[in-house]
């Protein structure tokens, strides 16, 4: 068996994304051991128990001791507390990477606790379900989705390159950007429309005029769809919209210049407007499709 | 075999629904024959040579000349004008329906044009896909879906009645209310999520400092979904806005005041707010997945 890439592992929160990546490391043999740390003390009962971490540490500063990677698959409000807390124990030559949704505050908040000598690479994988805990991981989530990487200015290029080589080897494929690029793509390709899903399941489940019943029943005219993306874990998501503000109140506004010229169309019976905008729409899905295809 | 619903069944209009109507017709052998009319002769061809239906008139007026049923498979904004062109045409006791997602506005256009002792019996099938076209049909569109018969007040029980029996026939769940009800939990269940998944995929193609590329590209992050609504056919959505305007506005306000409120939360930093909201859309997105398992 060949060398593996990181000696040892400690995963900082073993929700989806944590156990996912425990999963994704078992396949490949990328790490000669797997540590866990999570709040609960049943997350790493369960964690030990379906086996996808080798030790367990209820103490985040012990975990991350003699760890060659420790990855923090915790919500991004949370991550600069946790490296306040594990900075001290941080061995050095150590690489901490995080998987939050939003890079450039995850910098700010965990930039300062790190030790001299650690390497810090922010990423993200754009992988996710509807389902959280650490029961809900799998070694495939991360096939063939992309993982964006935020180095550091003044980042150590090897580190990058490693981590580089880590997601392709957990299935993914790597993109780097700047933090604040990242979060304008986010902003618009996912953040905004979590955002809509989650009001838009909310004003359905609030009209008066149709049974709560009703829209349970008919969901499948279009609002299924939005109801998967509004049913994603409620911490994670108050977390991003808290920490990419700017970037979501900015295409927020534009969609919502976008929406009143929508509705003014309708109220004036502009159809050529609605039709304009529809045909443009569906060539998107087109280029999308074609994007699916090349990968094939 | 037994005596197929009706003798003889008239498809107005041939693409996805016209199509797969005649699909489900056809898989148990619900109509002696099926006759088709659509505008464009290439469509009729492909019908034939499909064959999904057993014959086709250019003229929708000789289509329907014995039909026992008529079915106006096309963009309710031209049901209108069809009804006027084949209302001299329809035989004593035949059964005009429609397929449209909007009825008010439906039986308002077509009710004037409907000889006496001939019966209208308004509905709507919820389903659907993104593919339009004679070649997008397929038997099973309709299987397990609502379909929505509006009834007119004064209408005839015994044409209802065969309606309900037609459609569960064609696979179909169905449920009767008035028109103006129908409208509301469409514009809530349907309407509203095509006009922001429309909306959306726009806003996203205009913003300048992300690459169209971009957007294609990490499409996965909640972005797809949308996309994959907003392909839906632009004629088609075209109309149901532009003929269930005020259910659609009304909504639509609703919706826009919710968003102001999660936009006021992102803003002043409202985590609890953010929290709650989402908390809650989860929980009725376990409502369908319970409503699903129900059905089973």
């Amino acid at each position: 068996m060949a060398e593996p890439l990181f000696q040892k592992v400690t995963l900082i929160g073993l929700g989806l994304i944590g156990s996912s990546l425990a999963h994704a490391m078992k396949r490949k043999g990328l790490a000669g051991h797997i540590t866990g740390s999570a709040r609960s003390n049943k997350t790493l009962k369960t964690a030990l128990k379906i086996g996808f971490v080798d030790s367990v540490f209820e103490d985040a500063g012990q975990a991350v001791e003699d760890a060659d990677l420790v990855i923090l698959c915790v919500p991004v409000g949370i991550c600069g507390t946790v490296c306040e807390q594990i900075g001290p124990h941080l061995k050095k030559g150590a690489i901490v990477t995080d998987v939050g949704s939003v890079k450039a505050a995850v910098i700010k908040a965990c930039q300062p606790h790190i030790p001299q000598g650690v390497h810090f690479v922010p990423g993200h994988p754009m992988a996710g379900t509807e389902f959280s805990g650490p029961e809900s991981g799998f070694a495939e989530l991360f096939d063939n989705r992309w993982c964006m990487l935020t180095p550091l200015p003044d980042g150590d290029q090897q580190a990058t390159d490693k981590m580089i080589e880590f997601w392709q080897a957990c299935g993914a494929n790597v993109e780097t950007m700047t933090a604040e690029h990242h979060d304008v793509v986010a902003a618009v390709t996912s953040h905004l429309p979590h955002l809509i899903a989650y009001n838009i399941v909310g004003t359905a489940d609030d009209l008066e005029s149709v049974a709560d019943q009703e829209v349970i029943k008919y969901a499948a005219g279009g609002f299924r769809d939005f109801t998967r993306i509004a049913a994603s874990d409620p911490t994670m998501w108050r977390d991003v919209f808290l920490n990419n503000r700017e970037a979501v109140l900015e295409v927020l506004g534009r969609f919502n210049e976008d929406l009143s010229q929508l509705a003014r169309a309708i109220r004036w019976g502009d159809g050529d407007k609605l039709y304009e905008t529809f045909e443009r729409t569906r060539r998107i899905r087109q280029s999308i499709l074609d994007e699916d295809k090349s990968k094939d």
